[in-house]
């Protein structure tokens, strides 16, 4: 009997898709990052991301347009930053039905372009299409200079384990709604050339490290208690939820002290963790007990069944 | 009351949702041609563009598989051909139900890339998510020498205006499921230097040609007898119906004998009409009469009302 994206899930349904993908030349890095680099000339890369944001989905039909413009822009933005480039242009196709009010699609836009000019970007074009709920599909590019994209793949045993802001309760609090993407931190560490690797929470840190260290060829190991959360959430919120928008990065020990020292955003970097050689990836809790980091990612198509 | 799409159209929508837009120094176009033109560095510019294709709307439910995947990327690569870039990479958001089997998708990818790399470009990235219809955004990107980009604004009166191929009937006959994206002719266009303005048939010669006018500030002459036509079709389909994926491009009379001779189609450009200085379009039959040309593009939203 055929499989359907909900027997298989989303992350092995993506695997399967893109498994036979042919190689480019001129791709530095294709799927399986934030977003894909490619050589411009010699001196510039180009960095080009997608996301979609679907009505009932990944906003309530409820949501202010401008915060589901301000959303739409902001999660690609984020992923731009988790490879320390600079945003260029933004492209929007928006599916909609009939009766929306013009008005909504003009604050949506203004959400976007509001977002996009505080990082350097313009919305320079897109589509729109007839359907039956509201859908936002974004694609961003971003240059940075020519090999300095922060791949996941960089990790290094040893190396620390930092993220920029506190974790959890996104989507309870609104945050994920009016979230600021981290793209003055992730140019700050790209510049720097001390981030070995980076990656921006969106699936939960849990997750997300988990593909810094598959990416890498390494394990991980998180310290419970250093793991910065907002108040009245607890550290499960902080691996499982997602959509926290901040960057996780990683870089030598003694390097965090220098990109303390220069660090653009408002509170520096937490150090939460360490990459380790074994492939494995644990919790040590404050009394030293070490624990497995369990593997249960929210996905789209089978947000409960176990893992294929 | 609150104006909706269906109230205003999908043309006078964008025109609202893009009035106000910020410019940006470098980019060379915008919003309003086929697709966006971008500068890289002092040799090469970059061109971007966004495709939709929902189920239900630019596709049948029973529709092949690996036709799906054709058309999403043979419509955002007649973008790209239309300004006469070299395409590199495509990127696909696909938007599935979750009873949608893997093979089904697989074969959706198929059907992108194999015509990617027809025509030179690979399958880059994208993302997947669960909707109530198949959908896919197609995301394009190409290049091209700095500054060659061939726009809908260069028509100058006493311009040819040529197509590629014979029109109308895309539809009824399959072949919006199965054209050849014209990639080879805008890219051999753009490197002759002879073309003036471009522009992809998807809406129809009549919408199509008045696009190319309004971008010039000309008018236009079609001499109906000489726009080639599919078998049993007539006229107006070529007109009004769209999705013919053909060229259509304006030149200097005596530039149409050169571009013939090096011509790297099948089958030669077929003159059918010249641009003129006074701002309309107009038809002129066999026995010399002439009429205006009707505007009454298809448009998402309101198929069928008059243009507000």
């Amino acid at each position: 009997m055929a499989r359907t994206l909900k027997d298989l899930g989303e992350r092995e349904a993506i695997r399967r898709l893109t498994a036979h993908l042919p190689a480019a030349a001129e791709l530095v890095t294709g799927p399986g990052d934030d977003a894909a680099v490619a050589r411009g000339d010699e001196s510039s890369d180009w960095v080009f991301t997608t996301d979609p944001l679907i009505e009932d989905r990944h906003f309530a039909s409820d949501t202010p347009p401008a915060s589901i413009g301000h959303k739409a822009a902001g999660r690609a933005l984020s992923d731009l930053a988790a490879m320390g480039a600079d945003p260029k242009y933004i492209f929007v196709n928006t599916v909609a039905p009939a009766d929306v009010p013009i008005e909504t699609l003009e604050a949506v836009c203004r959400g976007i372009t509001d977002l996009a000019r505080t990082h350097g970007a313009v919305l320079a074009g897109g589509d729109l299409a007839e359907g039956d709920a509201l859908a936002l599909h974004v694609f961003a590019v971003g240059t940075l200079p020519r090999g300095s994209a922060v791949l996941r793949s960089g990790a290094r045993p040893g190396d620390r384990i930092a993220v920029t802001g506190p974790l959890g309760g996104s989507f309870a609090s609104g945050r994920h709604l009016n979230f600021t993407p981290r793209v003055d931190e992730g140019r700050f560490l790209r510049e720097s050339g001390l981030a070995h690797a980076m990656i921006d929470l969106s699936d939960g840190l849990g997750t997300d490290l988990r593909h810094i260290a598959a990416a890498s060829g390494t394990g991980a190991t998180l310290f419970s208690e250093r793991v910065p959360l907002h108040a009245g959430v607890d550290l499960n919120a902080a691996l499982f939820e997602g959509e926290d928008y901040e960057l996780l990065f990683c870089c030598p020990a003694e390097a965090l002290e220098e990109i303390r020292v220069g660090w653009p955003g408002e509170s520096a970097p937490v150090e939460i963790g360490v990459i380790t050689e074994e492939r494995t990836l644990s919790l040590v809790d404050a009394s030293g007990a070490r624990a497995p980091l369990e593997d249960r990612a929210w996905e789209h198509f089978r947000p409960e069944g176990p893992r294929p």
